[in-house]
């Protein structure tokens, strides 16, 4: 890392932790979003808004005022400016004069309009902060989100908890949504940015930043373009040599790209060039915010799958050979067992109603009994000591007794996929399919997240997870050995 | 149709639309699933069970119960057996003699066991049947659904609606799934069929039945594997040059061939040939059920596209950038409006926050203004006059003012989108985004399924749906052309 990056990052560390926050520009007109944001913020809030039509309303959510950023005692880390583009230089200035840690700038209207006015002021505004070594995020972006101490772009977003997943993401949208979809798969967040048109600080920073912040394990990026290429190739393959990177590039193809230069100013680059890159760094590459949560959710939560074997068991027939076909169609095998095994089954699984060669459609030896976790425990053992298995997938289908007659019931199944999920060296792969009912679904999804053990929601989503990450791990292993 | 084709078919109609149906072998170990998902049946019930334990719990249901089923009074139109496998013989003389419509076996056990007795048990009952003219439906199925009278084989099936789509499928799970799962996106059941094994009746004789069906306007399939394929082939292109036909194929990869054998006996035919097969007779292949429930619902409620030139409309930049990718990659056109459509957009759309090229970033002409309503208004009449257009498509992110803010502010925007649905020529496809909660988005997918504009849940099912569409009516148009 160059001298002038190690300050960018220890500038940043600053915007990222802060102790006292300022919003310059908050609104009515906004619900006033970024001051009802921090509520949960830990450290002390100001506003700065010259309009005495807003001051009411500020006083109401007991912010203190203040005219300008200037006029505020004490020092102050992080900048939120919210303001008409035209006043954005003018905040800029007052942000070196104050010497800030950085400022996010909400405030759009730049380049990204492909008008005189706007590229003039985003040249302006990038010139002031250059000069003045200013970290200014943005602008036309929401900023840093820290949830440990309540540093928040919405209030939908969870806080007071730490995380081990950081998140870089050109657009605002994608950035709150990952925090908020992430949040109900178990991805706990430790630090996130929204960086919008990258004036001063690209994509590049951030990763420096996430590379070297200890409490972030796993990094997702959502990236529309990047300045420097160079700098970033060879900054994600360093970092990506230590924590695992997924990028999704937002504008890959030429219809798309249009839509980057709109959003963004971003210009197209050829996604077979980032492909390449992607590959060549050690990262992994995909192509939607499911995907960025269900190979993050496996990464934190899934052992390192060591082959591509799969133990299938689904709840009926039907299910048994749509799970086969899926995860056969992601290059996974599923191989017979072992006799042995088969010998164990034949004690006490019955072939009226059910099957067990591999999948197994476990109608008869689950959902027809009277006792199925003694059953069901003595599947997972069969599959755990199988040596033709790498992984164990297993669908729920939370309608059908016993899974949802009652809480009795249910719990002891949790309980035996929580006690094999701690003994078994084996990934286990759970799927709770929606069946019947959705909501019946998400709950009992939720109740897995509780137990440390995020599931999927349909077989396609798990499948192409358990490949990419069986993929991912034999490149690292391969990488080693180099 | 031959001959006996012509009497299966007329039989076949007897049981689909029964006056009186007996249930055998219901009983406590089920939860009377059978007496109870009747019901809401419009016609007689009749239990025969022998079983002296069994006797108060039908009683409990209201259900009268006979030693036989020549002791019933009257004719009986459809048969439900649930009895185990040795008795099923005895079950299918007594149908004969007593000359019903139809027997559905739920029976399992026979050769999908590859065990003697269950390969002896399957032949048995296939002899007896075949010999007598008796239509024979699985075993090892559910049978018939037609929810107009009630008939149904699960208690969470809807009933007391007319409907138009056929649902053909080798396996119970997908039977029920699908109607329960299309339900919730507006798709109504004229009638279903689930047929197991096809020791007697293949999934030929019901294609037959659902062609020849004036109620049924679309027909869909889950095949796990034909018995005499030139018939299969000769009739598919019959009826899907008169109807659209989808067809899911199970047991597609080798190790998906080895589940179909374990779950109805099914033999392995190659995906390859299949493909063929489907391409040839104009039908259309799905690969699971979300695509199933997806296209079929496009069918009936998206106004047929006369080409692939879409016009996008998303809720943020984030958003405006990815739904074209996605749309791109499914092979769409994102063509630039005509010089005039700017025009117009210019007087009322802000480029400050939100921009409108092709994607539309609606963010500052929809969710930062004070009457969102008249600028969709206009949003959807410029994309409808523009000749560059093709098809309308509108992302819904409920969770943003104003979709949520109150059931006053909700309403009026549907209300734009009613109308515009009814007046436009051009297809419109709404997605509803699930955004920060799955909950919202739901009830507002559920809002338009009552005003009759099904939408989908994410972009990549939607763009997918749509350019299979466009293929569709594309092809259909070049057949009647030649």
């Amino acid at each position: 890392m160059s001298k002038v990056a190690e300050r960018t990052v220890k500038n940043l560390d600053r915007a990222f932790n802060p102790r006292s926050v300022a919003v310059v520009g908050d609104k009515q007109a906004l619900g006033y979003m970024w001051l009802r944001s921090l509520s949960s913020f830990k450290g002390n809030v100001y506003s700065v808004q010259i309009d005495p039509h807003e001051l009411p309303g500020i006083a109401e959510l007991g912010v203190e005022n203040y005219r300008g950023l200037l006029g505020i005692p004490g020092p102050v880390d992080y900048v939120i400016a919210a303001v008409p583009r035209a006043v954005a230089p003018r905040i800029v200035e007052d942000c070196i004069k104050k010497g800030v840690g950085g400022v996010g700038f909400f405030t759009s209207g730049f380049a990204e309009t492909n008008t005189e006015e706007g590229i003039r002021l985003q040249q302006e505004i990038t010139d002031l902060a250059s000069k003045a070594g200013l970290n200014l995020i943005g602008p036309n972006c929401v900023g840093l989100y820290n949830p440990r101490i309540g540093l928040r772009h919405t209030v939908a977003q969870a806080y007071g908890e730490e995380g081990s997943v950081g998140f870089i993401a050109q657009s605002g949208t994608h950035a709150t949504l990952f925090s908020i979809v992430g949040h109900h798969h178990g991805i706990k967040i430790s630090k996130s940015v929204s960086y919008g048109n990258a004036v001063v600080l690209d994509s590049t920073d951030f990763l420096d930043y996430m590379g070297a912040d200890e409490e972030t394990e796993v990094i997702g990026m959502y990236i529309e373009g990047v300045k420097d290429g160079k700098r970033f190739f060879d900054c994600l393959r360093e970092v990506a040599s230590r924590k695992p990177v997924l990028i999704w590039k937002g504008g890959e193809t030429e219809a798309g790209a249009r839509a980057t230069a709109s959003h963004t100013g971003a210009l197209a680059e050829s996604s077979v060039v980032w492909q390449a890159v992607i590959r060549q760094c050690g990262a992994i590459k995909v192509d939607n915010l499911d995907e960025m949560v269900d190979i993050i959710k496996a990464l934190l939560y899934i052992k390192p799958a060591t082959g591509t074997r799969v133990g299938l068991i689904a709840m009926s027939g039907g299910q048994s050979v749509v799970i086969t076909d899926v995860f056969a169609k992601a290059g996974m095998e599923v191989p017979l067992l072992t006799e042995s095994s088969y010998e164990r089954l034949a004690t006490f699984f019955s072939i009226i109603g059910g099957s067990y060669r591999n999948p197994f459609d476990i109608s008869s030896a689950f959902l027809m009994v009277e006792d199925p976790v003694s059953n069901l425990t003595n599947m997972l053992d069969i599959m755990d000591k199988d040596p033709n298995i790498d992984s164990v997938v297993l669908e729920l289908f939370p309608v059908i007794r016993p899974l949802t007659q009652d809480h009795e019931t249910a719990e002891p199944i949790l309980d035996t996929i929580s006690v094999f999920n701690e003994r078994s060296q084996k990934p286990l792969i759970i799927i709770v399919t929606a069946a019947y009912s959705d909501a019946l679904a998400a709950e009992t999804r939720d109740k897995l997240v509780k137990r440390g053990i995020p599931s999927f929601s349909n077989f396609e989503r798990a499948a192409k997870t358990l490949r990419k990450l069986a993929d991912y791990h034999q490149s690292r292993r391969e990488q080693s050995w180099n």
